[in-house]
């Protein structure tokens, strides 16, 4: 029986992914060079797709990393000297925190209990503290931010850094990037491929600050430290033999992504998302675990249960249907469910018909 | 028409790479939690084969990170303290030596001119350097270390770490690894997978060291920290979402190399590496670039040209096959040939017939 897979990250593969991935061997693209012109073509190729898709503002760099947490390590390395603050309400948004903690500098934190999301205005940030960091989707609680908290944090704190995890929510939900100075995902979710892959986009203040650093003789890092990584760029490389085969269908995909339309793909998940809600308000076995409405996310949905998870978990992978289970405390007594972009509206339909269904 | 690729990495894939690639798709492997039992045993798999295929002594960790690049990186953050002694003859080693710099510890050097190795009798390494860092084969310019190199090392030097570079040349040729403390390789040399891994090995006297600099409240990293490493493959898991696809990848081609032999593989090399030479005393646009036969490399045959050796890569493109240029300063006077297991005899044949019927 074919699995499908409505797991928050790694997920479904988006549902071009196997066909570039055949063309990429047809056209032999994990063997050519990472300093070839057809490599700087295939890399050139997936920033532009991604500047359309997601409406990057102009000056803003694209680079590559080998994932979301590596991006955390070199924000840290790369753009605090000294103190950071860390919106917390999640496992991910703790990740971040302890890794600057890891690296030795001092990071500060408002935190709030999982399934809610720190309320922008109350939160008081000291001067001291260089960059903020926000998770716009808390992907193991399914909490998630808005445009509005977004602006509301700009408008406060104009000489700080704000650096935005869009981890999982990207392109399922419209972010207008010029909010924020840094923000970064991994592409084992919205957009279905394998994971292996960080896309890293930063500012020029962000540039800056990293020099800055440097020129105080802080270690930045070495071959992934923002000048390297800039410098890089400007020819379409990477300072290392990269995940090129991931570059390459990060950008066919993104292009099948502007194809489709951003606009259509964003109604698709607010229909989807609704379905889920309905879904959860409906079952016997489940009850939102977000309690704020607009707190809900929109690509990963996630429920209370009233009986083991692993039940309807075990039931549902019986009829082919994976979804994810709570995580870390969670893991036996909620569920979550992704809406990526690959989720068509019927296969949703369909997984939330067998929920309503289940009879345990 | 189909290329096939003689460059020095990335390079032809392993013959039965695709084949792998379309089960994994087929069985959903880039869809699967990295924290599920299915990863777990595909993380153990990869562990266990290439534990066998290459000999790996009892005791030692095997990790995996992103390249070969990071675990420079990663060795300069958790087995440095203040200084390590480098062996430089080509851009390989010397880029290792760079990272250490940019970490802000001291890093000394031998260095000899490009096409040479060091002199292992020669070499004065100070009492102070805790760490020693060989290139077991520098892809940069074909030149390559012995066995006994590496025992006369480790006789002089019990007390300091040994970091190997075995990137290009395992397990195509046989190297007894007791005789260092780390080495580490990425997966497009003779592995023939696509870029985005690298394989990371080390010793418990690595584990304590990284330990006794966490306990001095030094910086080694935070998510691929020694310790981090060591924790998660204890059970068969990464922390961070790994590139689960090659690490997949990875396992089946090392099982297939222990099907086959790795003996066999170590022979076809050597066959393979005599025809090569061959190749280039009898070319009259090609002479050798490393002067002591036993320096040449068995895996990447360097050769300096008598015209611009574009006018050399061009016309075998024109046939197919695709060789790699010189490095750096070299581009345009030297060729180089990658010998890897995916490279069949009669493929090193036809190259070589080829090479030897140029008339340009």
């Amino acid at each position: 029986m074919k699995k499908l897979y409505f797991t928050p990250g790694p997920s479904q593969l988006y549902f071009t992914a196997e066909e570039h991935l055949k063309n990429a061997l047809k056209h032999g693209v994990p063997s050519i060079s990472h300093r070839s012109k057809e490599f700087q073509s295939i890399y050139a190729h997936t920033v532009e797709q991604l500047k359309v898709l997601l409406n990057i503002p102009d000056g803003y760099h694209v680079v590559f990393t080998s994932s979301a947490t590596e991006v955390w390590e070199r924000i840290g390395q790369n753009l605090i000297e000294n103190e950071s603050f860390h919106f917390v309400n999640g496992a991910f948004s703790e990740k971040f925190f302890s890794i600057i903690q890891n690296l030795g500098k001092s990071a500060l934190k408002k935190q709030v209990i999982e399934g809610s999301v720190v309320e922008v205005e109350t939160v008081l940030i000291p001067e001291s503290s260089e960059l903020i960091s926000i998770t716009y989707n808390e992907t193991s609680t399914g909490a998630s931010h808005s445009q509005n908290d977004l602006d509301l944090i700009r408008k406060s704190f104009q000489d700080q850094l704000i650096a935005l995890d869009v981890v999982s929510v990207t392109p399922s939900v419209e972010i207008d990037f010029s909010a924020v100075d840094t923000f970064y995902f991994s592409v084992q979710k919205c957009f279905g491929l394998p994971a292996g892959l960080g896309v890293w986009v930063f500012n020029d203040r962000c540039v800056q600050k990293a020099e800055s650093l440097m020129n105080k003789n802080m270690s930045i890092g070495t071959y992934h430290c923002i000048p390297e990584l800039v410098k890089k760029s400007m020819i379409n490389q990477t300072p290392e033999t990269p995940n090129m085969l991931n570059i390459y269908l990060l950008g066919r995909v993104a292009e099948d992504m502007n194809k489709k339309g951003v606009q259509q793909i964003r109604q698709e998940t607010n229909y989807k998302h609704a379905l889920l809600q309905h879904t959860i308000n409906e079952s016997p076995y489940l009850s939102h675990f977000v309690e704020k409405e607009n707190n809900r996310s929109r690509t990963t949905a996630v429920a209370n249960t009233t009986i083991d998870a692993k039940l309807l978990t075990e039931a549902l992978a019986k009829k082919g249907l994976v979804i994810g289970s709570g995580y870390g405390t969670f893991k036996n007594s909620q569920i979550r469910i992704a809406n990526f972009p690959t989720h068509s509206k019927e296969q949703i339909e369909m997984l939330s018909d067998q929920i309503l269904s289940l009879n345990i």
